[in-house]
């Protein structure tokens, strides 16, 4: 498979007529070839279209043929070789460990979902008996879950495997039996070609209908507001910015029939150091927030940005610790050079906000390196953070904020304080649980995700993980985009009443053909 | 207790002091006592911060003391008695049988949502254990759900118990651990006073945190807008129209933190009649269609206000039984005045659409009867219905139009064009599937519901209802308002990473002390 700058578009490749882009190198901040083709509304029509018409066939596939086709593209990214990270790592300036980690990540993804399907419990199968003699009678009731329809997917720029093309959310929306017409990131154009491709392949290897899957490339702006307006699309996945994702809230909401918007969006993931553990675990702590923070040149969504603890010796201490750690920390190469333009203003505004002082710096960048951050630790005190809310907006990137409480109390306003989280973190020793139990309550109501001693990059593919929050983290705290339930984002229950045998779906059938838990009756049965 | 006009604010009863109402007697059309006094601005402000300072507690209540508090719940309402009854009757014009019923459905759904806390399946308990010995280690990683937050319910006109105070909407939220705020129907404000009132007795009785429970009165635009706004409302469920449905969606999604609305809203639940049905069952079909056409004035979501069938001789034998019967049908009083003035403006109009012709008619209404509506037929042929939108609206109430089709084909062409439905019914013989085989897709993508050989009239509460769909016939076609899993509206997932065992909630204990189903390691696990 070869980058010739095209759109997937069923079974189709076609090169966009609506002008052209390059990709960016960011390390050098220099154009690559070749030119990608931009999409017009008549692509975007195609490949909704294509999807819609897909749908009903798409959706009623075996949970067998599901499960294969996923793992089909899971085989065929692979068969992609080095050909795709190379041109990964040329694009997004990530390492090529990291990006081999992410395809391994991705391949998760992919075989997790496939199982997922094969179990089947995301039906959420359910069985009533008709009650004949009841007065008046109970008909047959019976309840499984279905496939929402076509999903538009909008791939993030920092993950430009696990979270685009092919990443969670096309997983889990293939997973549920939704069709999925992606809007390539125009951080990784070859990357996303590449992948597209793939997925394309493995549809047609599986004999899937034309459009279960299409890849736009286009303006986001225009191509992704008339995506998210189309009448065939009937959910959105969408990681990126507060801004990216609150406009396709407000499209989708504006929408002669609204649709749910899965919006991933700003974090700052606060990390409380509870009193003890900051005593008895100073130097670990610290070394182990800054490799946190530095991580992927901080460009994470669950990088912790806020660090929250009492004004005492052992928090300097802490300082001194971290200073040091950070202080190794060469600088390295944003994702874009917007991205990196955003963090050297975003970090430059908050250090000229009232009461924020420096505390450490991370190496600076060489001359010879374009778009490369350097990490940057600040403080204020926590009357200055409360009265400030500039203070709580995300500076994507390695920068964090140290905010000084007088005592548990004002730590505890501090978090009351707090917009919605993707993950909350706190550092405890046995000693400090008594302080915990009233922090708890309030991080649970902010955060999708919370943690005991550790920290919160790395976001395992699970059956219980949460990469999901209030807003602003996300726009449904209902919903995770990471892990097994993603897939409940794309579904929505019908029942079936008094059907006759021969027209029931094989989930719902008396003889359970397909080996569900079901509930039936109101009591879980296990087959 | 007594009807005194005021309104239930936690443990007090206010009487309001921004104007007042009084309630009516749609059989007269004429106003009863006493006045109700109306919330102004701090009375809503009011009940909203006790609900909210009540959610941490009330949503770590055991398993078993929300249960008993539901239970409670319909305790108090039975103890209530006839005054609740007679009221309902003078309030609504409802007669007192199906009042009867309505009250019995009304405890039913309160008890099921006790067994559903009981059971605890709605918690999602997944445990992923630690892999301390994989690079990287796996950290160990629970998920369970928890309660939203405080939730604004607003009761429908037409169930003046069973979708009001203490309706579904709130059951299921205090089953979830959501405190409820209501705002009470002014079609029957006497009646919603006795059932706040209930409520409130038995959170007392129960000992469950003050502002667990509010009900306040006023005006729906001012004082609905005013809660959907408070920030903290975390969740609204809403019965009725799509006008106002759709008014709270655009508040809730323009809020600095847009929230989910469940507005069910309007349906025109159409009813399809397969050739061999037709012709073997004409008899028993008509009279059952207009049976439930005019059940309780035709005054239910699941109204059949739409019959699709082929233009043939056999229709016209149907559609003299429905005549027949429908001449039957004596005129009944609607709930309100207004609902009556709306079913004539509409009936009247849908008459005036071109190419709609009348079939039959009820009774019409005596001289002495206010607020009283005749049922309607009427008709018109498949290209009139698809060319005119306006046919295709809801009229609340006992009116139905039937959509002569030329072939199978424009009937599946009907069934596309429709908006979604909280149900679509298919009458069909074993010689019909054939033609049922491609219909059952469509209808898959329109309603929350499918039945065979029934009519959508009857809503049981149990494990497998739907009572929901695409919209506009609910605002979140992801859910059902009634039955058990309207309790998932109400609850988002959170993960617990690496915790201690000392702080972990009893659901996600190792030794899974509520005896809980549990998914561990991808297995579902049944104690």
């Amino acid at each position: 498979m070869t980058i010739q700058g095209t759109m997937i578009i069923g079974h189709e490749r076609r090169l966009g007529t609506a002008g052209s882009i390059k990709a960016i190198d960011p390390s050098t901040n220099t154009e690559m070839e070749p030119s990608f083709g931009l999409a017009n509304s008549d692509d975007v029509d195609d490949a909704c279209e294509l999807a819609r018409l897909a749908f009903d066939t798409y959706r009623e596939t075996t949970p067998e043929q599901r499960a294969v086709f996923l793992e089909s593209i899971a085989d065929e990214i692979m068969a992609l070789g080095s050909d795709l990270l190379d041109r990964a790592h040329r694009e997004t300036g990530l390492p090529m460990a990291r990006l081999e980690g992410e395809r391994g990540r991705t391949m998760n993804q992919l075989r997790l979902f496939a199982k997922v399907v094969r179990d089947g419990h995301y039906l959420n199968a359910t069985l009533d008996s008709a009650l004949p003699e009841r007065a008046p009678p109970r008909p047959d009731l019976r309840l499984r879950k279905i496939a929402l329809g076509p999903v538009a997917v909008f791939g993030a720029s920092n993950f430009p495997l696990a979270f685009s093309v092919a990443g969670g959310d096309t997983a889990s929306a293939l997973a549920a039996g939704c069709p999925v017409v992606v809007k390539a990131h125009s951080a990784h154009l070859g990357t996303s070609e590449l992948v597209a491709q793939a997925v394309q392949s493995a549809a047609r290897k599986c004999n899937m209908p034309v459009g279960v899957f299409s890849c736009l490339i286009g303006d986001g702006r225009q191509i992704g507001q008339e995506l998210v307006s189309h009448p065939a699309i009937q959910a959105v996945g969408f990681t990126g910015s507060r801004q990216g994702g609150m406009a396709l809230m407000r499209t989708a909401a504006q929408r002669h029939q609204p649709i749910p918007v899965y919006a991933e969006m700003s974090s700052i993931n606060p990390v409380f150091l509870m009193p003890h553990a900051l005593t008895n675990k100073t130097a670990q702590i610290a070394t182990g927030f800054v490799d946190s923070l530095t991580l992927g040149v901080g460009q994470f969504c669950t990088n912790p940005g806020l660090v929250i603890a009492i004004d005492s010796h052992e928090l300097d201490q802490f300082l001194d610790a971290a200073r040091t750690a950070m202080q190794a920390k060469a600088a390295a190469t944003m994702l874009t050079p917007g991205i990196h333009q955003a963090y050297v203003k975003g970090t430059a505004q908050l250090k000229q906000v009232a009461g924020v002082t420096e505390i450490a710096e991370g190496q600076a960048a060489s001359p010879s390196q374009a778009c490369a951050a350097q990490a940057q630790l600040l403080s204020c005190n926590a009357p200055q953070f409360l009265s400030q809310p500039e203070l709580r907006d995300e500076v994507f990137g390695p920068a964090s904020l140290v905010v000084r409480c007088a005592s548990l109390d004002e730590m505890q306003t501090v978090a009351e304080s707090l917009e919605g989280q993707l993950t909350a973190t706190v550092h405890a020793t046995a000693a400090d649980y008594d302080y915990v139990q009233p922090l708890l309550p309030v991080l649970e109501r902010k955060a999708g995700r919370i943690l005991f001693n550790g920290f919160p990059t790395g976001v395992e593919v699970c059956h219980a993980m949460v990469h999901g929050g209030p807003f602003p983290s996300t726009s449904d705290s209902r919903t995770t985009s990471v892990g097994a339930t993603a897939i409940d984002r794309f579904l929505r229950p019908v029942c079936y009443q008094a059907f006759p045998a021969e027209l029931l779906p094989a989930s719902l059938r008396d003889d359970n053909p397909l080996g569900l838990a079901r509930v039936v009756d109101g009591a879980l049965v296990v087959k």
